[in-house]
């Protein structure tokens, strides 16, 4: 058996030499006196071309998703993809003729509905351009690992069953643990804190669980969060910058390793700023016309805040710092010259919050106090709190989700179409 | 504020300049008329000395594991870390002074038992060996995703959450979702397999679950799985050459990225050969003595197994093929020329079994043969089915416990002693 070559790899082969290639059956179109099988493998597509009575009926008795191999001479031809096609083909089936997809996965729009393609998910993620979404996340979160790796980052993996609702209490699935109840881990954020204690700067790429009872296009029962933590900081400014190199590495990442993706999606990439405009949370609300005693912001708010970060900077990406401690966890770092606004900020993305993140509080005696103020039992927080009273460092961190990068990247209208199997309130398979 | 350097950097700075560290105080030691000053941060270790009453006092303030800022002159001196110290040192807190670790993190052994590592993991996690295994689990990741990239891998997020407990029913904890039961995913082999189908080559690093209900060294209720799976293979051959570029990559990692880790915890890095020495099952059975009809490998034979192939062939890796159907799930592709084998491997490394592999079965009749033959319902297995109904090409793949790997690098007795924060019958915290 000759070696099989990839689709992309055609054009670099001198015309008249023979290739094997390996694939699905895309499409097939079959015309007065030949015949034309596009050819789908995990780099492109190939154009393959029957013209003897023999190679047509075989064409003709292998339906679109069968697998195959096809063996032809390389002829070029400039209105087939890659400027080469493939004649004389022998074409053998690795299996079985396949079913007929559930949709026609050839077409360049899928418009069946969005319950069909999630039914579906396992042909349906094969079609091009759900494939490409795809491709995204796992690109960005290759230049993402990659830079991280190079500032020092430790990559760690924390449990997901944990012993107490913590950090909320709510929207959280209870899991029968040996006969006593454990929960599903919201987040990272106590163990990636806890880990600043031992690598300085750390990260995790890994599920997380809601279990949010509501039915809306943003929230997802599980998703993957993207968590950096880093210590030694002057203040959530200095997070923010590493937020910066995470984000550019994760555009970069799509330029490096999905490109052709990128362009079959007509995704625009971002440019990343070399320092992410800023504005206070106070100044926010002014700019935005809403009261001063306003305590978030609107979705309305952070489109007009992204508008006006394009207008003024030039720029995709605005972070909001200084939001009310009120709203924020008890574990945020107040700003130091007023203790109404904390040291955290969102990152706002094309009109979306993309990212949370901040300073933490560092000493044990502003835990206690936190704990206090916040009405929790420090008794649910031993092993987290046993973390500072032995020394950390100032710190911070932030939370990307991956589906939600993609999900605005594409422009998804719902979540779930830039999510591989997505859970939810009404859906747990497949 | 001057920038802060790491200790590692050190030896690169001109003697006499001066410079600012920050970190944790690892250990101090009072004489006389001096008192030395330990200080550790994520590279390593640097000495200050204190000379001065002032200085000698504020040391004597600061007890270990207190985070601090130290600006001072660099000074040779062969006996201390790296060749050179910090003299005239001003020390800054960064935090309160740190209570009392609950383990003496400056000796070069931790001989407190294992709960209490455990139980204080949050703190006990920074010495410098326990932190080292860390190294090396996030090394070994590093270098294997970078190699799996190369080799044009996607790497994907598959549900921990399912709708049925599929793959061995045995074993699964059960979520309370949203009023219905859920289990949590032993193992994303189902759904790499269908992804095989979309992008051919992928690999997944995340949790997989197990509800083992026995208490012993080997097993966790949680760890970290990477799973890789690929199509269009001739055989389990081709999935055991990716796995050989999987150890090999994960090996480069430790060496390229851990270095300092793998000395301190005195590892032998294995020499990954070209190509992994393969031995059937069969005559696995023949060489260790065991009778023809045993269905599976003692530890003890895999012991022996390990033995023979360092004197035989010079490798710490063998490729046991050929498993018996009987004991392979019902995913196996069997041995073309003998049904009662199987295209399945373990690979053993040093004694151990590290990973399991093969060929996956791919023609959607032999699904329904085999899932009949195993007496279970394809009603279980709806959206699995239709990914082989609609065409998947000849595929395979294999698991790694990423704890395992570190463990037998490390010869810890115990699997708890190379994870974070273990889960198991007995411990949900912290």
């Amino acid at each position: 058996m000759q070696r099989r070559i990839l689709s992309r790899e055609l054009p670099t082969v001198p015309p008249g030499e023979t290739v094997t290639l390996a694939g699905w059956i895309h499409r097939r179109r079959q015309l007065a006196s030949v015949s034309f099988l596009v050819l789908r493998d995990r780099s492109g597509l190939a154009q393959v071309v029957a013209r003897s009575d023999d190679e047509i009926a075989c064409v003709a008795s292998l339906p679109e998703e069968t697998v195959v191999e096809v063996t032809g001479r390389i002829v070029a031809n400039e209105a087939a993809p890659g400027g080469v096609e493939v004649v004389e083909p022998r074409i053998t089936a690795l299996t079985e003729p396949a079913a007929t997809p559930p949709v026609e996965l050839w077409r360049p729009e899928l418009t069946a509905s969005l319950p069909t393609l999630l039914d579906h998910a396992a042909v349906t993620l094969r079609h091009p351009k759900l494939r490409a979404r795809a491709q995204l996340a796992a690109a960005s979160l290759r230049g993402l690992r990659c830079r991280l790796g190079e500032l020092d980052f430790t990559e760690i993996q924390t449990p997901k069953l944990v012993e107490m609702a913590t950090e909320s209490g709510a929207n959280v699935f209870e899991v029968d643990y040996f006969g006593r109840t454990a929960y599903l881990a919201q987040s990272p954020q106590l163990f990636k804190q806890m880990m600043v204690g031992v690598h300085e700067r750390v990260f995790e790429v890994g599920p997380v669980f809601r279990a949010e009872p509501h039915d809306t296009v943003r929230h997802l029962a599980q998703y993957t969060s993207i968590d950096v933590e880093l210590g030694f900081i002057r203040d959530h400014r200095d997070v923010l910058a590493v937020l910066r190199e995470a984000v550019a590495a994760m555009v970069s990442g799509i330029s490096d390793y999905a490109g052709d993706a990128a362009s079959l999606l007509d995704v625009t990439l971002p440019v990343v700023p070399q320092e992410i405009p800023v504005i206070h949370f106070a100044d926010a609300l002014a700019l935005v016309g809403a009261p001063a005693d306003e305590p978030d912001l609107e979705p309305a708010h952070e489109r007009a805040l992204s508008e006006w970060a394009l207008a003024e900077h030039g720029s995709d990406f605005l972070a909001v710092e200084g939001y009310p401690m009120a709203k924020r966890p008890f574990y945020t770092h107040p700003q130091p010259d007023d203790g109404r606004w904390s040291n955290s900020f969102d990152l706002l993305f094309r009109g979306l919050e993309l990212t949370t993140g901040g300073q933490r509080l560092h000493r044990p005696s502003d835990y206690r106090a936190a704990l206090a103020r916040t009405g929790q039992d420090p008794a649910a927080y031993t092993a987290y709190l046993e973390a500072f009273e032995h020394g950390m460092p100032p710190h911070g961190g932030f939370a990307i989700g991956l589906e939600r990068w993609v999900g605005r990247l594409v422009e998804a209208p719902n979540i779930r179409e830039v999510t591989l199997f997505p859970r939810d309130l009404h859906r747990l398979a497949p």
